[in-house]
């Protein structure tokens, strides 16, 4: 605007909510990653080169053919109801039959469906227990609703399940997890750990938020079992077509007990009135036309690969004192510095080296230096990948403290040292 | 759910922002309005009959073969850039040069834009102005953070500029205003009127959100002065290309300050990181391969002749004791019962006749009963107006305490008495 606004005007204009907002790191990080000849490592994205063009624009022709001017008149702020009874026997073939189309709440992302509930449930001050680490884009929407956030460790295992009796001796109002190959650390809860977990939360008044996003996405292992089965009383679900079709659409969804819909289809109507209905039913074509299962298979082929690389490559040219997650499935790798080597150092000499990555502290609560970092496999080819960590290997090198033992080690590697001598 | 939740789990459940949100009446008589046979003045839609359904077509398909997968991709929260400089070009050519891409941010429709600003600025109690009455929409979004809000009445000229002086005398946080073809009321501001407001907020801390969903739809008069034009520096704008181009892409955008923007943006990332790319594309594809004024004008035609006819119904078939809105441009007019006539019976009796209208009363705070009606003539050939408007004539004159003249004045005029006998 070329009118300057005086300063005064802004002085106590913002909302209380606002106040702890930070800017996002990661999208400072994101435009890094997009500088010319960057390997990255860093954005969340799904790997646009497996999208299927082809089968969307035969959708769009379809719908608009097929249904004329009413699909593109407003719609009803549940959502398309041909999809979310797809929806529902989806879960049903998975083994999830608790869901009937009636509990299903069409988002904008199941981003939107973290800031409905947060909207629906939380009042300033309610404990919500997040991951230790946890999802950024659910931090931000649950802050906004100023909780008192409490963390649990998860290890390769899952939840800190001692930790989390502790947390609920007092009232625990939400619950936020990830439990199939969490976004950052790639983790996924065994079986023993989520019937755990569902045994301290049943018969509470506590929601857990189960966000699923990548659950499909499984390289190796068997599929675990949703909290929706083990808890269905205390669970909600959030999924998203954003990592096995397309995110462009912004399209996910929220189940939740009949008693929460009416509220949320409430709070739906005052955020945006209703979802996108044209590409939701862009999306329910695509899905009756083709065959979904196996545009997935494609996808997991590919990321399996690129994570075997991944992990491959660490194997090659890290430190043994770096550490890192296996994970069965979805797009991330949580890589464990030594303690006391910090991720931001790390973060700061891989960029100059070409390579970018998350350094792990925005995916805490009040922690500002850490020894994690994320990196994503799921749109850099197996190629690249060995490019990129045998940069990030040497950057490991000049930062971890070694043991005689190590130090031999890197002798014989050769390639790691390079940039040692 | 099979699993039904035990009472207890929702005692308290809800957070205290969800207390005071009605459900919608409104969708209530959408309900109604979509029985077979029933003629509707009711919805708040675009006529489908006028969407460029071909043009879309096309727009897709360009889309998706010009930009590939990348346009399937995740985005970035502000926008698409180049739709975001035709926004701020095209109000260029409407009078308003203020308005730099830089602090245009596309929303999912101007209804989210409102959710934002709200979450944005809004504290719990904050005094937030609104035209009585008021757009239902803007009512549910701002109640979810808790506001006072402060009605100030309209008239025929605009806003009641004694009765603003004297809110002003107090801090005002928001105020909330629809100058062109107001909804629900067909209202819109004179010029002085505006430049009277404009002197009232002039120099305070308080912003004022002017929403101009339906600015471009005039039939007659001169277009009017923005608030952008007349306070700057406290002016925010919203629109919408759900009136002019298609509801259903849900798209819509706000103008702020950019002391602002920043905060929107974050804001806009925890509600749902980004707009559907995918249809922004699309339809900053329509606008530039399309005459998007000759479609405008179209909609101005079809919409005014239904005014028009509207209108002449209301003085062939109504008591003089009922008057109405005389709207330039939009898509509602108002009736006014005289005082004491219910609405809400006005409005039963219509739906028993097979017309469904919206009585008065969601669009006021805290009034249960009142005299004012919404029609809507956007949906409705001119022929359909003039036999819903012959039935709800009868319902007036059914509801209406009559004089001696007017009882002669109905039964020269004839046919509105069928029912009256």
């Amino acid at each position: 605007m070329e009118n300057k606004l005086s300063e005064n005007l802004f002085d106590e204009v913002f909302a209380t909510r606002m106040l702890d907002i930070p800017r996002s790191f990661l999208r400072e990080i994101l435009k890094v990653a997009i500088s010319p000849g960057m390997i990255s490592f860093a954005g969340g994205l799904p790997n646009k080169d497996l999208f299927p063009l082809e089968a969307i624009r035969k959708a769009c022709d379809h719908v608009l053919t097929h249904y004329g001017p009413d699909i593109l008149q407003y719609s009803n702020s549940e959502g398309l109801h041909e999809l979310r009874a797809h929806i529902a026997d989806h879960y049903k073939q998975r083994g999830i039959s608790h869901v009937s189309p009636d509990n299903i709440l069409i988002t904008h992302g199941s981003q939107q469906a973290l800031d409905l509930l947060a909207k629906v449930l939380v009042n300033e001050g309610d404990r919500v227990v997040l991951e230790e680490p946890s999802y950024l884009g659910a931090i931000q929407a649950l802050s906004l609703f100023r909780p008192q956030f409490v963390p649990v460790p998860l290890s390769d295992e899952g939840m800190d399940v001692e930790r989390l009796k502790d947390v609920f001796s007092e009232n625990v109002k939400l619950m936020y997890v990830i439990p199939n190959f969490q976004n950052p650390s790639g983790i996924s809860y065994s079986e023993s750990n989520r019937r755990a977990v569902a045994e301290i939360i049943k018969g509470t008044k506590t929601f857990l938020v189960e966000d699923d996003p990548y659950g499909e996405l499984r390289f190796s292992g068997k599929e675990k079992t949703s909290f929706i089965n083990l808890a269905p009383e205390n669970t909600i679900l959030l999924g998203s077509f954003s990592k096995t079709v397309v995110p462009a659409f912004r399209l996910g969804w929220v189940v939740v007990p009949s008693e929460l819909m009416e509220k949320m289809v409430v709070a739906k109507q005052a955020a945006d009135l209703h979802t996108n209905s044209f590409t939701q039913q862009v999306i329910y074509q695509y899905l009756i036309d083709n065959d979904p299962a196996a545009h997935i298979a494609k996808i997991v082929e590919r990321y399996s690969a690129q994570k075997q690389a991944m992990t491959a490559a660490i194997e090659k040219y890290f430190p043994p004192s770096v550490t890192h997650t296996n994970p069965e499935g979805g797009m991330f790798l949580w890589l464990k510095l030594p303690e006391g080597v910090s991720a931001m150092r790390f973060f700061e000499m891989a960029v100059k080296d070409g390579v970018c990555v998350v350094p792990g502290h925005p995916f805490y609560i009040g922690r500002d230096d850490v020894s994690t970092v994320r990196l994503s496999f799921s749109c850099v080819d197996e190629k690249t990948i060995d490019e990129g960590m045998r940069r990030l290997g040497a950057v490991a090198y000049q930062l971890c403290p070694r043991t005689e033992a190590e130090q031999k080690n890197a002798q014989r590697r050769g390639p790691a040292g390079h940039d040692l001598v």
